[in-house]
């Protein structure tokens, strides 16, 4: 079997402009990186929306992997092969787990994104532009304070924190500032992945150049000996930040195996983020296609729930019609089958973990959509299995449809694309209202999509709410950072559980983003690296990358 | 008087191609960045050099600017006008001066390299991907350590610091790990800016992608606790950093205002660090023309000592001419007028000021070549001062010529352009024999260069010297690390200080780079914002960047 780099080498890309030209794409919007990449101008490009969003989400993920992009990927080939003007608007990969576990993500086998290594690794150069921005304004900060500290900020309650696109635990938890009175104030601080960064919400968010610098001005960083907060605005810094970020607010355009254009761009993490590829893709997309296929980070309780709750508000879009996806060998795995037997057959564990496939699919229905189930194929997958996912979908009343995108790219995922359009006249919806307040927010989602029983704030949660509430902040939309592999704040609790209790340890106000962020259970916004890091098989060969999975 | 900005937009850019094209870069060698930067495969054009190099070179810096890159610049399209087949060779801008003093970097008035505002925010992305590089390494070395420390790493003995081209003085000193056994080891460390680390240095000597590779295996990052030196080789990490520059390696080019080719590659500082851009891009320069215009940061005493023993010897390069950039109001500064009082007429601190220019120039004889004096003209300089300044180069044997390529462009430098080539016939060679070991080659640069009595070594120096004959590294070339402000180790000591003594404070290995770094004085690796940052005047309007200088 080849790596998905090697696939992806072999295939022979198209010139970048002849992909935009697919989907009409005025030359003069095009500014190439490269021949197979370019940045879009959304100014350019005609302002009606007129496509169909197909929104793909997944079941819970497990260490054996989805292949969510993978289908979706497939799927973006199969309506293209089907005719359809197709666009892909998803997200672009963090580099930081490309060196850590990941060693990659673009999709797979012949459904991937193109050129792959170039994706994984800076691609155009947003993320490093959003690093850039976000440490411009810690420097600046900190600087404020050492060149006498007008604003009169208390150096233990800054909350902005420094960020870098790399896995770095050591990071987390840092003392800065030491050496003495020439080198800056001490300051207990810590590093989070760029992923996390407000300046990556506000990007993913933003409508317009002129939208993203009036969000970035707003951005709390601070507060004062008095407990003001301190903005952007009062730094003069929201200049210099949206100039860092000018041309990483546009949409990068690649394509697919297939040659389906997709816009690669953004990319906040789902489980301590809002999970979705930015706004001005997603509505470029929705400009130049007909069908438009997106993502959002790993299942309905995270990305999903963030794009009907945070992303969809923002940015006024209705979802056609959605796809989860699952496997059998991750349905085994939420049903307690360990991960060195996924590969044997096991109705037992299929039939106890299929639970969490039907409260995804549940999920999603709260949000006014009926989706479609797609089932990636592995060869490891036996026939009674497959038979009994049937037979299941059949009596729940569920559409579940085989995809083998991995292997078949576009051709095969066209049952699926076919189920879709049988579907796709769906008026979605978001979950809660946010002028309830923040608690009843936070409330609707936990018992109403993760179904847990109660919401328990620490005492620390509890004076943030305050502090929220001084503000009028607590009318903004929520978004939960919570472990990606439990419905609950447990990752350890797979299936589908009901009736614990979510403790929410923090409420961070990001003014920016237009949303609150609520820490729950104990997820980290830095992720550290394994014992053997991707990085050591990662490799330069004759000018090529290698080592990419 | 027009912004640098301004005059820059206002500019009609011709596309990049057509640039290529004027010295014969064949298409399939370029890699465009959008209209108007494109990255250059040197493997595609002919190997041949057969250019004449000119190294342009300055006084002195102080804080009232002389222009060396204007000039270069005009001087350049000077060249081009004549008919010459010119290309220029230069680095690129840092991002954190940008934000901090400078507001930018790549010439001024009618003498720019353009796109400016793009050579000074993200470029191509080559610093970003230096960072990155340099920090997953960070994050290798301490995960290795979480992870069991196989190795024996000395956690005190660490020398690979984190970097990032953010002007930030609290990073400087720094303790890291903090939080716990889940969030890595505690650690004393710092960050230094991008332009500083050793990849940066690396990649501005390598002669290809595999040199590259093989330099960064060789790189020393810590000690064991039996005091043995720790590779990356040994952390298998190369492979996955020079995956990380296989793009940053390839010179970028751009164009001057007059239209010529310009390659913009590679930003080590002079006074931190070997202060020239990449050898790749002044090696594919001086295949591609007939005059090759290239510099070297700060004085004959920093960038330009280095160009001639650490970078010509790495990359077997004769310095044809030489140019040394003065102006009046720099040297009457160096003859003790206030920086408040340059604008006005001062014939004494002139006369007294000169001997800083007469330093330099007894410097680059030193090397064999023989300077041209570049008198960069302000509309400020009195007819009286430049009068005077002509008879001091008569009476000293000092070619001189007025230059005013700020307001003229290369009509401003053709007498200039016509000076070097009636004398680019020379031959060029480096101070010392780096086989002496490390002390002598800092004696021999100290008391010629610098025209110091006396090298002290500190107590650390000492013992670092120990550590480098130890494994054999005594014998590679030095890199001072020096104010350039003086020729002594203290940047008060304006005009020709002589007698004084250099105090070496730490030498450190750096033997991907093929040097070892001497500290000296009080340089530091890591600048700090002044009070008010250039930032708080760079905005975005209508699309475009300003605030720019």
């Amino acid at each position: 079997m080849q790596s998905d780099v090697a696939i992806a080498q072999a295939h022979q890309l198209e010139a970048i402009e002849t992909i935009a030209a697919k989907v009409d794409i005025p030359e003069e919007a095009i500014l190439p990186y490269g021949r197979s990449k370019a940045k879009v101008d959304p100014a350019l490009v005609p302002t009606e929306r007129k496509g169909k969003l197909v929104l793909v989400t997944g079941m819970s993920p497990t260490p054996a992997g989805e292949g969510k992009s993978t289908v979706l990927i497939g799927l973006a080939d199969a309506f293209s092969l089907q005719g359809h003007r197709t666009v892909v608007a998803i997200r672009e990969p963090s580099l930081g787990p490309v060196m850590g576990i990941k060693g990659g993500a673009a999709g797979g086998g012949y459904s991937q994104i193109v050129p792959m290594e170039d994706i994984n690794l800076h691609f155009t150069g947003d993320f490093h532009a959003i690093t850039s921005a976000n440490n411009t304004l810690a420097a600046i900060i900190d600087n404020h304070i050492h060149q006498g500290n007008e604003l009169g900020i208390d150096v233990r309650r800054i909350t902005w924190q420094r960020c870098q696109d790399v896995n770095d635990r050591s990071l987390r938890n840092v003392v800065t500032g030491l050496g003495g009175k020439a080198h800056g104030v001490p300051e207990q601080t810590g590093f989070s992945i760029t992923a996390a960064s407000e300046i990556m919400a506000i990007l993913c968010l933003a409508t317009s150049l002129e939208d993203l610098k009036e969000r970035i001005s707003k951005v709390v960083v601070a507060q004062t000996f008095d407990g003001a907060p301190v903005t952007v605005a009062q730094l003069n810094a929201e200049g210099a930040l949206t100039a860092l970020l000018r041309d990483a607010i546009q949409p990068n355009l690649v394509q697919t195996i297939g040659g389906t254009p997709a816009f690669v761009h953004g990319g906040p993490f789902a489980n301590i983020a809002h999970g979705c590829n930015s706004l001005i893709a997603t509505d470029t997309a929705l400009r130049l296609g007909d069908v438009v296929l997106t993502e959002a980070g790993f299942g309905s309780d995270l990305g999903a729930e963030k794009f009907f709750d945070i992303k969809a508000r923002a940015g006024e879009l209705n979802v056609d019609a959605a796809v989860i996806v699952a496997t059998i060998r991750s349905l085994k795995y939420n049903g307690g089958a360990a991960r060195d037997v996924l590969n044997q057959e096991d109705l037992g564990a299929l039939e106890k973990g299929v639970c969490n496939l039907e409260r995804h699919v549940e999920n999603i229905r709260q949000f006014g959509v009926e989706p479609v189930v797609a089932l990636n194929e592995f060869s490891f997958d036996s026939d009674a299995e497959r038979e009994w996912m049937h037979q299941w979908a059949t009596s729940a009343g569920v559409r579940l449809v085989d995809v083998a995108a991995w292997e078949r790219g576009g051709e095969g995922a066209t049952d699926l694309a076919q189920a879709i359009t049988e579907q796709w006249d769906q008026h979605s919806h978001s979950l809660y209202d946010p002028a309830e307040g923040i608690e009843a927010s936070i409330r609707s989602i936990a018992t109403k999509i993760y179904r847990a029983d109660d919401v328990e704030l620490s005492k620390k949660a509890r004076k943030d709410l305050e502090y929220l509430k001084a503000n009028g902040w607590d009318t903004l939309p929520v978004c939960i950072s919570k472990t990606q592999y439990s419905f609950s704040d447990d990752p350890q609790a797979l299936g589908a559980p009901s009736g614990h209790v979510l403790h929410v340890r923090e409420l961070l106000p990001r003014i920016g983003a237009g949303f609150v962020v609520a820490l729950t259970g104990d997820v980290m916004t830095m992720p550290g690296l394994p014992k053997r890091p991707a990085a050591e098989k990662i490799d330069v060969e004759d000018g090529k990358i290698v080592g990419l999975f």
